[in-house]
């Protein structure tokens, strides 16, 4: 495949160009937000939300985005069509500036990238993962900053505890994880997530919509005790959709394979995304 | 004056031109470290202590410098040849680099900048600076990572409460200002300073280093009600060394004019600087 075209403000650059001055506030004090979305045969899913997601990370951040809806649409599409990627992740980022005293805000810089994201498999649903839970709390839990600075510290310690991520806990009330949200299912069958100081996935969002109709569902904390008595667990994102959690800290949930409750929403989730990119050929907003 | 030369890896480049690409770490995840001194007529002030810092924060965020201290100054050495600024300050960046998965650390790039630093005078002292307590921890506090969301985000919070800069406490037990260290002068003649999760600066350990032939000093915590009832406040930093803090929320703090312990210490640093950089013309190290 050749080198991607990237979005730097308004400029289509190769990837290997795609560049910020050093005096950006995303360099000089970690200052941005972003979202990321999929495409499935040429067709973003869930980009409303998506878009949504970004203006409100925008304005809590105190960032001016510079475009409309429609506006970002027209250069998303223009991205799209350069590329030509039918799956694949696109990410927005909305940074703090070239700031001249590398402090306060200025005109934000907008880069938008697109990469092929494999499509997913059943063999990675079975496979499932696991956790390990770790006790940090994110700041400005409700928006998509780019801050992962714990996240990507944590990656010894996921690897020495043999696990495949981390869960963040506060004095033993679970969040979620780095860049996925945390659901279990009840001894008593009840679809529980956390409601507070998280980020509100929009797999997440989708997955409660679904399970209403079929399940008791409720959004508030969680304890890791809770965890432990589940009898199932999964997390939810973009990339994965729904992946089955198999184990926590020393913790086998469930019996070590996707769950009921787990699998059913799956497949619900799985129609719902085929309804929102059924296969067109060409971008289709 | 010239646009400076900006150093990013081994190349020197116009500041206009100095940039990253975006699938840096720093960009995608806000993942970097960075230290800042300051050079008076042309003299590097501290600059051990400052190097120091830096390989300490560079190990523990698991970066590589790629580079020993002798290399280093001679980096260093060749920015301020070419940039011929002999007051400034000087900022190392040190980033996770261009991640190919925008998550696994890889080689980091290292960015060296230099930019004019007014000279300090009595006026600013006099001034002094008023405070306004907000509750937040940073995160991996004893590494100078380039995280400043928290503090960026607050500045119409600081302006709202007509402050100069947020003191940063939890649970009521004060830490650190984004940019500088915190001191008071108890009632009973005492400087003491936070000791934990906070950021041990140069100047913190100049000032504690000073004081203690002269005063009794403790390195504790500090609550709110404590600073209430202090006798003197101030910070300390590499740009503004030592600032006396006249207001504290709605708390005046001692007579609205330098303390005397203040004063003295103020003194004291100003001639330990003058010993570090006695006025000579040319890079000296």
């Amino acid at each position: 495949m050749n080198d991607p075209y990237v979005l730097v403000n308004d400029d289509l650059v190769p990837e290997k160009k795609a560049s910020l001055l050093v005096s950006d506030l995303v360099i000089q004090r970690g200052y941005g937000i972003f979202d990321f979305f999929k495409t499935l045969h040429n067709i973003p899913v869930f980009l409303e939300e998506h878009l949504d997601r970004f203006f409100h990370s925008a304005s809590q951040m105190r960032l001016s985005v510079g475009k409309d809806r429609e506006e970002l649409k027209a250069l998303l599409h223009t991205l799209m069509e350069k590329n030509s990627i039918p799956d694949s992740g696109i990410r927005l980022t909305l940074t703090g500036g070239y700031s001249p005293d590398g402090y306060e805000l200025v005109k934000p810089n907008l880069v938008i990238t697109q990469k092929p994201l494999p499509l997913l498999s059943g063999e990675i649903f079975q496979k499932g993962t696991r956790l390990v839970s770790y006790p940090h709390q994110r700041q400005m839990p409700d928006v998509k900053t780019i801050d992962y600075l714990m996240a990507i510290w944590l990656q010894p310690f996921i690897r020495q505890n043999k696990a495949d991520d981390v869960l963040y806990h506060r004095e033993g009330i679970v969040s979620e994880c780095p860049r996925s949200n945390f659901f279990i299912v009840t001894a008593a069958g009840t679809l529980v997530t956390p409601s507070r100081n998280i980020l509100k996935g929009i797999i997440r969002m989708k997955v409660l919509e679904l399970a209403a109709s079929q399940y008791q569902t409720e959004e508030r904390d969680i304890t890791l005790e809770e965890v432990r008595t589940a009898k199932e667990a999964f997390i939810t994102s973009t990339t994965r959709h729904i992946l089955p959690v198999f184990r926590i800290d020393d913790q086998v949930i469930g019996e070590g394979q996707p769950g009921k409750v787990t699998a059913w929403l799956s497949n619900e989730l799985e129609r719902v995304v085929t309804i929102a990119a059924p296969g067109s050929a060409t971008p289709a907003f």
